[in-house]
């Protein structure tokens, strides 16, 4: 009986789309690595794959093989939200599957260039476990990188928390179900594919938006909810029409309470 | 009359404890700085300025004076605790402008090397706008650095937030005023100097603790909060007893909810 190759997967945070975001440790990952696994997208996402072939080229010092691979498509129509993302995941898993057993028959060290942080709405170690359970002799180890939501204060230059209280990071999906969480000041929303902030009733809010956040064609807008949020409507349309893609996040701050609120 | 010069204040996030935390656009700013500030905070933290010592070294090329100051204390006996933050931020404000209308009378860059990442309970943005306040000519920059929160996730490799769900950040002062926030599974909590965690009912709840993340003598621990807890609250006792302070973190998850409850 063959011994089952043991795999080390390395999960490479590169943050949000400048080649400058990558950090020392995640550069050195990347050339330990003996396999790179790059995801496409489709045509209209290819900036993405692109960025992810610049920071091999530029990181990288030929020994280890490049493999791209077609992302699955989640299937929107699913009648559950999260069913669909399920499926989507074990879709994925099986091309990992597939292309590290072609890869590395004998085991070794694979790399994945996660987009923004690989623990925050990524499903990399969500996949990573399937191959687990799957019976895969898979070791994780995760270099993190920066989150959108680090580039989104960033380039504001705003703190994230106001003094001494809580921040909640959440989906469109869930703001527009839910509203504005109580005894909150500072919500940063994300994966957010239809201006949730539109439900809400905007007095007293500030926004604070970005879209392709550290790429040549970022673009900010920020101020009060109710004159800021058509604004932002209209700009992230035009761009998703220019680009063929957006990806995008927004902090949202209440005003100032009572300081006894601030517990 | 003599023209304000003008400031360019970089604040550059640094990771929490491991030189290769740094990103590419970090040690580029550095490089860049005409002047760096080090603060420091007394000898048990002797290490934390230590670590900024050791980056310039590496990353200047004998260009950029480096400039230490001791760190204004906190009143912690304070009546009220933002009265503490807000006297103490004060005082930071007037120390840094003083060192850099000495530093850099013609005006320039100044760079501060920022524990973790500058927007997440950091208070160098509010010190800054303190100076701005003033009158100081002063632009500010932020080099986004990980946070704690990814630094922490990476080590145990587990995602951030379960699968469309919101993750809450908070402090320990909070959770402990608040207890468990409703509708959430999962909670950061950071600046804990108290194990807040032990005010929680533990069934139920996971969690993931980590102290001196990326560092030599990084502590890692994780399991039911109920037999974890308490073996936390001994470890963290004895690491600050032994190295004489203390950065923790930890994250709490509650055990799936039927899946209705994630919409």
């Amino acid at each position: 009986m063959d011994a089952i190759p043991t795999i080390e997967l390395m999960l490479i945070g590169i943050g949000t789309g400048h080649p400058e975001h990558l950090t020392l440790q995640a550069i050195g990952a990347l050339k330990r690595a003996d396999l790179v696994l790059i995801p496409r997208k489709g045509a209209d996402k290819a900036d993405l794959a692109e960025l992810r072939r610049e920071v091999c080229a530029t990181h990288l010092d030929g020994q280890a093989r490049l493999v791209e691979f077609d992302l699955p498509v989640r299937d929107s129509a699913a009648s559950r939200y999260l069913d669909g993302v399920q499926a989507w995941h074990a879709a994925i898993a099986a091309v990992w599957a597939e292309r590290i057993a072609t890869g590395l028959p004998q085991g070794g060290r694979v790399a994945l260039l996660v987009w923004g942080d690989p623990s925050l709405y990524d499903s990399s170690l969500r996949i990573a476990e399937r191959l687990q359970s799957a019976g895969m002799a898979l070791r994780v180890e995760v270099i993190p990188g920066l989150s959108s939501v680090q580039l989104l204060t960033a380039a504001h230059a705003i703190p994230l928390n106001t003094l001494g209280a809580s921040v909640l990071i959440t989906t469109g999906r869930q703001l527009r179900a839910g509203g504005w969480p109580a005894g909150l000041d500072t919500v940063v929303v994300l994966l957010d594919g239809a201006c949730a902030f539109q439900v809400l009733p905007p007095e007293g809010i500030e926004i604070y938006w970005a879209a392709y956040l550290g790429m040549p064609h970022q673009l900010l807008l920020a101020g009060p909810l109710a004159s800021t949020g058509p604004r932002i409507a209209a700009l992230r349309a035009g761009a998703r029409e220019a680009h063929g893609w957006i990806m995008d996040s927004y902090l949202l701050r209440r005003s100032a309470r009572s300081p006894a609120g601030a517990g």
